[in-house]
């Protein structure tokens, strides 16, 4: 059974956080949501890390802002992938929080996604599961398609 | 047996690209070059990123720069994982690259890494891997202790 | 008889395609829209910009936001010029689709205007299939004068 | 015959310039090349820009530089299509001529292409004359062509 | 009597020109105020800039924004100094105004201000004529003094 | 007789900075040079721009780089107009040093020219006293002139 | 007693600078706040910063926005440390501020807060503050501890 | 006695940190340098953190570059006071190790300097300590004097 951690440095990501929580949702995913900031809590950030892949979990999901070093701490402690979703700010959109996550060093990589970009991040997260579990693979093709028919319907009965 | 596929939109991104390519030989990946642009070869782009699943391959790379469509097309024909690797350009330090490969709209994902991040794409291609083979993500593991032994040797032997 | 296809590559962007309708409705200029992702629906993009110059159409204007792809694979699929409209986004106001769009490797172009500019995106296509239509480009020319006559109509009755 | 005019803002721009003249006479268009500044020869670009409708031009082609208003200013004079080259410096990488050519306001586009992007600008161009000149669209199609066979032949001889 | 010229690319750039001109009345310093457009009334332009000089002003105002020409083509007409008022856009704040009008290539420059820095320019034209007017310098001083003293009273006054 | 004051934060600055000399001699204008460090020499700067004015400067210009203050602590001191010339650096090719000066707050402007303008710094100095010197107004419209003619020349005898 | 300075370039400003108030007080720091404006009340700059170590303070914190150079005058004229807050404006979210503050040259520094982070400038000036004052070090301790609690209570109570 | 701790996040970054040392050693400051990566021994990170303020450290110096976030990491740990140096890179200057760095969220500050500011890094440690440390302060004190009488002999023996 594939499990995602998603982690938010604060709990005011969550609105962003959010449609990407949907997106696992309707695959079927499991997932468990974190509050753990790399700043303020880095000993919870430290031992969930250490202990995320014995403990089962598959993909880590980090959304946070601004100096965003969520992604990167987590990443230092786990063989596992983590996929960073920087969350929009006043400094340019969110640059800060987009520089700050996907210009990691060499040797330690976090998957970045768009600004406040959490349901690709999910979309992300299921598709390196799916490289295990076919199914979700599966469910991955039938998204797809299931996108493209609706892009298909919106330009079929377009009317100006 | 774990396989990626790392296209190239220019043969001239292969001084890049050839830094993932000794991390992944290090892993003991099998892997797969390609020359395939998204806007000069479409055609091959279109029928790579359309086959890439049955074909075996696990994780896309795909490294552009300027205008870099390559990682969104090549993730808008398949399931699969793909991982952008933005080129550094006259433009800002390959602002353009980044920025055109991470602000990916919604439902198609691109896991972007640094700019000229090849290593890190080629690690992260490992990690999303490693969750199906735990050989690999036992190497992973190991990568990570050596990374972190060289460090530690380079902090003990500092001279000024 | 001149014919412009409108490519929005979400619905969404039709609130800013429309001015550029406006523009062309002014100039009696036929035109299709239609709703093509390069993402989500990028089999209708291949075969709708394949097919493009013997359907007849002879300017092709692409409208789309953040890592702007659809301008540059429309354009890998038509000898026929393609304009790109940048869609304002919240990264710095729409850098990431201006780049996206503007920034095209050689060999493909996009002719881009300012973020937003669908007017004068409608207008740059006047001007190319004026070059073939001499009322059109007669058409363009009254435009211009019209303008003209609008700001010193404001330049001469400005009241403070 | 198609004519076009390529205009530099500086003799120091010939270097950017020729590569899109090769492009040019690849394509047997005929083309004249000026040095006319929108600020130190305003009345040269008056004039030139003026008249270039009635003297048979059928796309001006603009290179400048920095505070790049070349290209509005020939364009705030003809009808005819105007396609800018922003010039790189050192500010940003060219985002200061980028930025000066292709935010034109509503009324005036200028079809901009990427920073020192002369080859595209001329095969802009040539798309645009292509609309009239069939010959010329049909050189395009061959000029595709030619360009996918030769990244085919990278890929395939590609060697490590 | 020193006189200047406050010219709008647009009648909608009056909300931000409307505090420098309040600067300049409160001086009394006569003015005009003109909409000109570089690129739709580009000959009202040419004849305003060529006989400003002779006709009396002694410094002339720009405010225009996105490809901001305005200053440039003005100050390419005359001798006289020449003030920009980069206006706000959604561009990055501004960054495209300011830049189209700061970057003033060799020979022609335009004296810029801050981004919707009206009163600025204002002040500045009054510090360039009062090196011919030592009234107007003299109230100058006058002002920078009441502004301290503005300052101090609420430096002195201030109540968390 | 015009007397400008030319101040530079740091004596590498000279080498930007001569060039906007040469301009001042050509014109004949009677200049001094001063090395003074708005952070290093505080003092300095405030003795020296006390005085300007009652010295009889008529203008100053002040390069500086990075968070480059020089021009704004100079004319917080005059009523003096104040010219700032922004030196590039690396950060974003001079972005730092550009909005350091140009972002000056309601009250206190300097003009500010192109990045490394010191050319421009030195004709917008002389256009400024021209307003009072009718001789060197005159001038600055033979330079301008002249511009004009070697740009013509370039035009007239350009071979590719 | 440890005792901070405040200045404020203008009192609009406050609204940022309060919440780091707000701070001084929960460690029961004795604080005096100013408005001295760089570029208005040069002078009250000049003295307060020159006084400012024999009068007591040991820490000095500047906010101000745009051309931000309030921080770097008062540190050109005290050995004491100087935090500069940068605030918040509409020029890139306040990038102009951030430069203008942190890019200060060798031998002047300026110790640089996040845009708008007054608090962090706050618990900055008391770590600072701490070296001295082991009790407010202790208190510091205790705040992180203080932080860490809040967050670890966010994680565990909460719900989607 | 004053003790720094000054932290690379890899040995490359020496050249830029050695000036910052020889700031120190001119002050007489003890120092240690460790090298330490926030990502690849993000354990020792931790370590020499939690223990910094008791083993008698006072101030830490951490340099890095790209996505830095080795200054926040130490900061998490520490009640200590954190300086961080951001290293330039290619990404337009160092605004990646910039933003990485000065961005921090609420709670957990690091002051940050210039772009390769490590000179100003050590100037801004000796002033925090010289709170604690009178006669490093009067050090302080005296750096400026000479500073100062630097620039003037420049300004006094500047010749063309």
């Amino acid at each position: 059974m594939p499990k995602v951690a998603v982690i938010m440095g604060s709990d005011s990501d969550y609105d962003v956080v959010k449609k990407g929580i949907g997106i696992l949702k309707k695959f079927d995913v499991e997932y468990d949501i974190r509050i753990i900031s790399a700043h303020r809590t880095p000993d919870a950030a430290h031992e969930f890390a250490s202990k995320a892949y014995e403990n089962g979990y598959e993909v880590i999901i980090a959304a946070a802002g601004k100096a965003a070093h969520l992604g990167g701490v987590l990443a230092a402690y786990t063989p596992l992938p983590v996929i960073g979703i920087p969350i929009k700010t006043s400094m340019m959109g969110g640059l800060d929080s987009l520089l700050s996550i996907v210009q990691m060093p060499k040797g330690v990589p976090v998957a970045t996604v768009a600004v406040d970009g959490s349901e690709n991040a999910a979309l992300l997260a299921i598709q390196m599961m799916g490289l295990k579990y076919p199914e979700l693979m599966q469910k991955m093709v039938d998204y797809k398609e299931q996108m493209k028919e609706e892009v298909q319907a919106k330009d079929r009965n377009f009317v100006e």
